[in-house]
């Protein structure tokens, strides 16, 4: 969706590695936000966008406009339905309808033959997954580590939309997490129950400002709950601040730095 | 979906004019079949269907199982919100997802340049269009005219499951729409009032023994109801006999021999 930070770019050094001719597309599609959200706040830079991946050797830079994407009568849609439930799925009503669809339209005009994913967006990572296997799509996909600020906060276009003192309440979310990772690293019994870690980061956030949206835990591979931490678990965090709406999410598998 | 008649081997024949390596796909669609409907009926013939084929000098027959296509934990479906308006989209609950999905997964594992369907299916070919214009499919669609036995019914898999009698009244939708057709081009008045031809057409078929589904006058593009009769209308019927749904449609545009 364009506005590109240091993540963004990850994904397409990943492709450099991968790939000998590189298509980025940039649309901020219209049919992925809801009603009340951030469709017109949006940051959008296109020049910005162009010097930072003409300098990565991009080869093609797919910029739509909306009526290329949704002409007159445009009336299709893909819609999962198992994946997009739980997490930013009840959340957000329509978002994972208005991803898959984006997502299969740019596959079919640009036929890569390997896509990259930023892992930051796990939920919607899952999501592709699937839509690739049930759809018979010829098309490798590839997740791309979380890439984090030096106080640990997961990059977003977003972050541009916090207040000072929110952007730096906002490294909350790497540092507690990364606390009861660790901390359940460490043996300590209370860090393996599930309800315990839940509440545990909840209170810690409200306490720095964060209006929780959600806090889950489940399986990595299924994205099921789990009734209990393991290695194999995830949590998963959506909260607010100032308004913005900050995503996150950390394994559990091994101690954090 | 198999069972191969004159009017599947009419779009294999139509497929040969125009493409160098022709694939047929053989595959009763169970998401196409609401729950009170003729799935376990349907028949199937794949020995028979091979030979007609094979004697076409088709290239390949895809014949995948259900496992294949739906394997656990499937979940996507493809969704089109108008053209599926009306007509067997009302009467049919899930029937054109169902399509449009399997459609698409057909389009991904056979990857045609060219694809065929037939126009006795008018709804189906509208839904196919759109999904492809919609989902950037670089795929062309081609109609191919119905084909009707000696007394006029349209060539069908369920034709075999009438009785003698109802195959013989089974004409009927035949007689009466070409009847309807060549009378408004008559100019005769009252043909031209689609209320009348509706009403006219459905005591017709009443008479013959059919339970009506649907009678609809709809315009041959857009698919939209229309006000009164013109050359760019069709009429849209779908009567059950024995049992046994048939459909058909007629256009408007000339007069029938």
């Amino acid at each position: 969706m364009g506005a590109l930070h240091e993540g963004h770019l990850a994904l397409v050094k990943k492709s450099k590695e991968n790939s000998d001719f590189i298509v980025v597309s940039i649309f901020v599609n219209p049919k992925q936000f809801g009603e009340n959200e951030d469709l017109d706040r949006y940051p959008r830079d296109l020049d910005g966008d162009s010097s930072k991946l003409e300098a990565l050797g991009v080869d093609i830079i797919f910029y739509p406009q909306e009526s290329d994407i949704y002409p007159k009568n445009y009336q299709t849609t893909v819609s999962l339905s198992k994946v997009t439930k739980g997490l930013c799925g009840d959340k957000r009503e329509g978002h994972f309808d208005g991803v898959s669809t984006i997502v299969l339209k740019l596959f079919n005009i640009v036929s890569p033959d390997i896509a990259f994913f930023g892992l930051k967006d796990y939920q919607q990572f899952a999501l592709i997954n699937q839509m690739v296997k049930d759809l018979n799509l010829a098309i490798e996909i590839t997740g791309v580590d979380i890439v984090r600020e030096s106080d640990g906060l997961a990059m977003s276009s977003r972050n541009l939309n916090l207040s000072k003192a929110g952007r730096d309440n906002a490294k909350y979310i790497n540092l507690v997490s990364k606390f009861v990772v660790n901390s359940f690293h460490n043996n300590l019994e209370l860090y393996k129950q599930k309800d315990f870690v839940i509440n545990f980061v909840s209170e810690e956030l409200t306490s720095k400002g964060f209006i929780v949206d959600y806090i889950e835990l489940r399986d990595k591979d299924t994205l099921e709950l789990v009734s209990e931490v393991t290695k194999n678990s995830m949590i998963f965090i959506a909260a607010f601040m100032d308004n913005v709406r900050l995503i996150d999410n950390f394994s559990f598998k091994k101690r954090y730095l």
